[in-house]
């Protein structure tokens, strides 16, 4: 029976650089490296409190989604990070040189403020970060 | 600050589909559907408990991820489910059609058994099923 996600698993060309990227910059707990000679692979953890997969599909047909099934037939399309001040940490962020989709928030699911950094600023994977809105929700 | 992972989010190009994938194949819990008009999107949601980002890194340069970061430059390349009896998964979802990358689990991190589903058994996801060595690691 399948009884956890135990891992999300993210590859990186340099693994100092990133490890820093997920310590510092989006302060996240480190549990430590190790290199699994079996796969030819260096790790490196980082714990999570609990957390969700979210299914995105276009609705009625368009938007981003769409574009992005059209190129790609389906995928892991973001990672999602939860903030307790957006505009603050788009401020932090953009200070140590991450680049953005847009100038400013939008409205996403469950209502929250949510921004994108653009995946050339994390090794191609695109990072959503959201604030969930003042209703208590989330 | 950012204060929690809150979602990853997959592209799924049949939304009642993949429901029923990550529904009864998987078996996450799940929480509903919301469509977000603003960003042209219909989104399904299964909470996950506590979880990890494994950063992946080419050991000595070679491997599987070396390949990945030269088509790829970096990216998300995985989910990794957890299970408590990895040889009954197995044999459990090869009898629902899915695909595997090898005949047989074999050992990565912390000592795990681990096997992979082909991307085109999950829509263009690379998951793979571990299950905790006996020593009571993890």
């Amino acid at each position: 029976m399948i009884v956890a996600l135990d891992h999300i698993a993210i590859a990186v060309p340099d693994l100092d650089k990133a490890i820093k990227r997920f310590l510092e910059d989006f302060g996240l707990e480190y549990s430590g490296t190790e290199d699994v000679e079996s796969a030819k692979t260096s790790t490196a953890f980082f714990p999570l409190p609990e957390t969700s997969i979210e299914l995105v599909h276009p609705l009625n047909g368009e938007g981003p989604i769409a574009k992005y099934l059209e190129k790609k037939g389906g995928g892991m399309h973001h990672l999602c990070f939860r903030s307790d001040d957006l505009d603050a940490d788009v401020v932090r962020l953009k200070e140590k040189g991450y680049q953005f989709l847009s100038e400013e928030p939008s409205i996403g699911a469950h209502n929250c403020r949510v921004i994108f950094i653009h995946p050339k600023s994390c090794d191609g994977v695109l990072i959503e970060l959201n604030q969930p809105s003042e209703d208590g929700h989330h």
